[in-house]
């Protein structure tokens, strides 16, 4: 036997070298040959279905800021796939994904299993696609494929990979070095600088390319040092600011017109990591309040490209921001108000927003809060503020099913911090089977259903359109317990909110994963 | 308020004409609109993620022989379908998915739910795609979705519609007639009419197309007239010959040397509604016997060109086979033997095997199998034949989670058919989530989960490389039972040849959905 190196040798060298040794997946046939002589460093992570797959290994690269390592098998596990990866491309997660193809023999004779222009599948939502056309061009195409994903704005990539492939010979690649973010235009960001010095009311709205280019600490020395309020950008997906700062002014909605009358009175509106801006409804009149002026950096050369209005400085954030401090202005401002809290509800009702405010009462430190519970996401701003660095995590597509995974990559990428899915019962039912890998892994997350036995968001969105009565938005008859237990979850339930502290204490201080199923008025 | 009549109006007019009253969905925001005002003629499906809806839309389209109508959430919605909207390509099943898309007033704004390049996602797998430029182009988009689906060969097609098309004026589109199928060349056909007639032993393989054509009958009768041996083609995706019949010779293995034994003797090889060949290992040499002439009858034109040997004849086949009858030869042939029956098992062991031997014997008449069991298909076709047409599923793409929820599609169109979902256990977790559509309609489907905690075939298949360990096939500590209940299907477990039979009667008497799970040796 030949012992000139192979392909899959290549691969798993230039994969250690990356500290890809991580593999998320779910086999098939197509990928077998990848697996033989599975090298004892490297660990693969089991899900059920591929939607799991790719959003474990989501969160899994958002809380290592590093790229996570996907294999799916041929097209069947790329289109289950389809959902997680548009998620992924929208929440600017590197992932490098490979897939099975069939034999290169085979491939015009349209055998089983066989993806019908590979490449193709995963688009639009991939940065970079490609099915070598020689075996031997494999290792080089996934070096092209983590490097790609790295770049800003980061994101998946694709590999189609023939079976008979890793068998073959393929040459050693040798590791780069590929930069992986840009400096903003120093002459753009010294005027941007001395316009923030001259502005009577500057306002800042943050969004979630200042915590993935960990922008934490830039951020709020640029905010104190010009008195700036600071809001959240409309569904941003990553917490960026502390949201009990004197100078944190809240979330903006996605609307247009909403937008504008909460800027209103600044004059100069600074957009740090956020498109410009993401609105959920149509609207209509000027994007910013009159007389303000607008800039945005972002490390999305797109997003500077569309954004309708002002100034748009493509950068990596924690370079851009850190540009602009030391512009202090020449008098100090009065900032405004910090904005009304909540009012501190009773144990009288278990509503979603009673239940937040309790778990910002007994959550441990450092516990990082994973949520997809769409309709609910109000009073968790209202009751569930975070106050730490990469915290927060949410979907940036607006989906249903990366949630309840994605927590699981986080957990397994944070292993001393406790990690909290809050989960909608319609979201939690997408992706239900990411509860067993959880349970195999022993990862001690706190799965929190909060069932109201509905798509609640789309009850109130309906009104939006005024439609009160609308099919298929009823959920009954789903039991969380026993489908947690059925896979190795401890579970329990609470009705009531007399039982609900002694519930999340056990939940928060469980050493294994446990899903609490609170049912919400 | 105006009165003239909106997409909305037109668009249901004309689904009605389709007789598509059926929508299957799982609903976000940028579909509410298409629902004011939901016609009470038609029914809504909820699935609880969209593998499963397309899946359930797929069983049914298939069991009616029509298109089924699916509704999708932008681009997430699509992007989870993607796996099942492959299968349902492969299956040939005609479905019409329209997919919510955000505002026009918004698309260059890159909005919240924004599908981007939405007519390229579900690429290569639907036969028509598009996004209307103008909303008035909807209801004729839709028509044309649907004349395209229901074509030879049948496949699904995709319209995206932004969310204020729905309440904008939107014409009455007439329903008009479009032909579905085409017969085959007749002075082809004639040719082949007479070789059949003059050759010594000729031989049928028989595909899907036949069942999905309706060629039952003119099968028997073709193979009767010239006693010849009929073969089923590699995973056939349906049942196309009785599995019993005196001619019935066995199934093909998908592996070209294997199949060249098979038909060895043969100088005429009539293939019937199928590939040429559907291969899943690598192989070399010819793809027929020496001294053997092919024939393909295909309803698809690609499968036509791509055959690689022979001659292939574009045709419905229940037209095409019906043009072959009455060409007997002058001297009647002597059948081939029949092929030994596989061994009866005594009850000492619950293997996958004895279980199908146990449904074989107990099932109710005219009973439907929707198979997604990969480990036990061998041993199904030798202990649980398909003797009715229309009675046996799976899925032509070899992915998982199709099965399932497909059984829930197709007993929605079998009121009166008692179907039995043959499910592996990793094929089951796939679209668990299938189990509470089939609740909460209770539809009296027998889900019979064939346990053995591993994704076996893939064990097996791992022979075929010469591998004996991989990571990830394991499954354990999956309780079927809770996660059936959990979801408001009965459930009981077997682990002992005595406790089947009276199990098996239960699940099959039952008028509600009920699930087995059998822990097989």
């Amino acid at each position: 036997m030949s012992t000139e190196p192979k392909v899959r040798d290549a691969v798993y060298s230039l994969l250690r070298e990356f500290g890809l040794t991580t593999l998320f997946g779910n086999p098939g046939s197509t990928e077998l040959p990848m697996y033989r002589e599975f090298p004892g460093d490297f660990r693969y992570v089991l899900g059920l279905q591929e939607s799991v797959v790719v959003a474990m290994a989501d969160g899994f690269a958002q809380a290592r800021r590093d790229a996570a390592l996907v294999n799916l098998h041929s097209a069947i596990g790329v289109g289950h796939a389809m959902g997680s990866i548009f998620t992924a491309y929208r929440n600017q997660t590197p992932l490098v994904i490979t897939a099975g193809q069939q034999a290169r023999s085979l491939l015009t004779l349209e055998p089983f299993l066989f993806s019908e222009q590979a490449a193709q599948l995963p688009k639009p939502y991939v940065k970079w696609s490609s099915e070598p056309a020689l075996a031997a061009d494999v290792p080089a195409a996934i070096a092209r494929a983590y490097f790609i994903a790295m770049q800003a704005p980061r994101g998946p990539t694709f590999v189609s990979i023939p079976v008979d492939d890793w068998d073959r010979p393929g040459p050693q690649v040798a590791p780069r070095t590929v930069s992986r973010r840009t400096a903003g235009d120093p002459q753009l960001l010294a005027g941007v600088a001395a316009a923030l010095g001259a502005a009577r009311r500057p306002v800042i709205v943050v969004g979630a390319s200042v915590a993935r280019d960990d922008a934490w600490d830039e951020t709020i020395a640029l905010a104190e040092e010009h008195q700036a309020s600071v809001w959240v950008s409309p569904m941003s997906a990553r917490n960026s600011f502390p949201e009990r700062h004197p100078l944190f002014a809240g979330f903006l909605p996605a609307d247009r017109a909403a937008i504008v009358a909460r800027l209103n009175g600044a004059d100069l509106i600074l957009v740090l990591g956020a498109p410009v801006f993401t609105y959920h409804v149509e609207g209509s009149g000027p994007h910013t309040p009159s007389g303000a002026r607008l800039v945005q950096l972002t490390d999305d050369p797109g997003a500077a490209a569309w954004c309708p209005t002002g100034t748009s400085i493509v950068t990596n954030l924690k370079l851009g921001i850190a540009a602009l401090l030391g512009s202090a202005p020449a008098v100090p401002r009065t900032p405004a108000p910090t904005p009304p809290r909540a009012p501190r509800l009773a144990a009288d009702l278990l509503t979603d927003a009673y239940l937040m405010q309790q778990i910002a009462a007994l959550r441990p430190a450092n516990s990082i809060v994973v949520e997809e519970a769409p309709s609910s996401r109000g009073v968790m701003h209202d009751y569930l503020p975070m106050l730490e660095p990469d915290t927060f995590h949410t979907c940036a597509s607006g989906g249903l099913g990366h949630g309840l995974p994605a927590a699981v990559g986080v957990a397994m990428a944070r292993p001393s911090a406790k990690v909290i899915a809050l989960l909608g019962d319609g979201s939690a039912m997408y992706s239900i089977q990411g509860l067993w890998t959880a349970a195999e892994l022993a990862l001690p997350v706190a799965f929190i259903i909060v069932k109201n036995s509905s798509y609640r968001a789309l009850e109130d969105f309906g009104r939006h359109f005024g439609i009160s009565a609308l099919p298929g938005l009823r959920l009954p008859h789903l039991d969380f317990c026993a489908l947690a237990q059925s896979q190795g979850v401890h579970a329990k339930r609470v009705e009531r909110c007399q039982d609900l502290d002694a519930a999340l204490g056990e939940v928060f201080a469980a050493r294994v994963p446990m899903l609490l199923e609170v049912l919400v008025k």
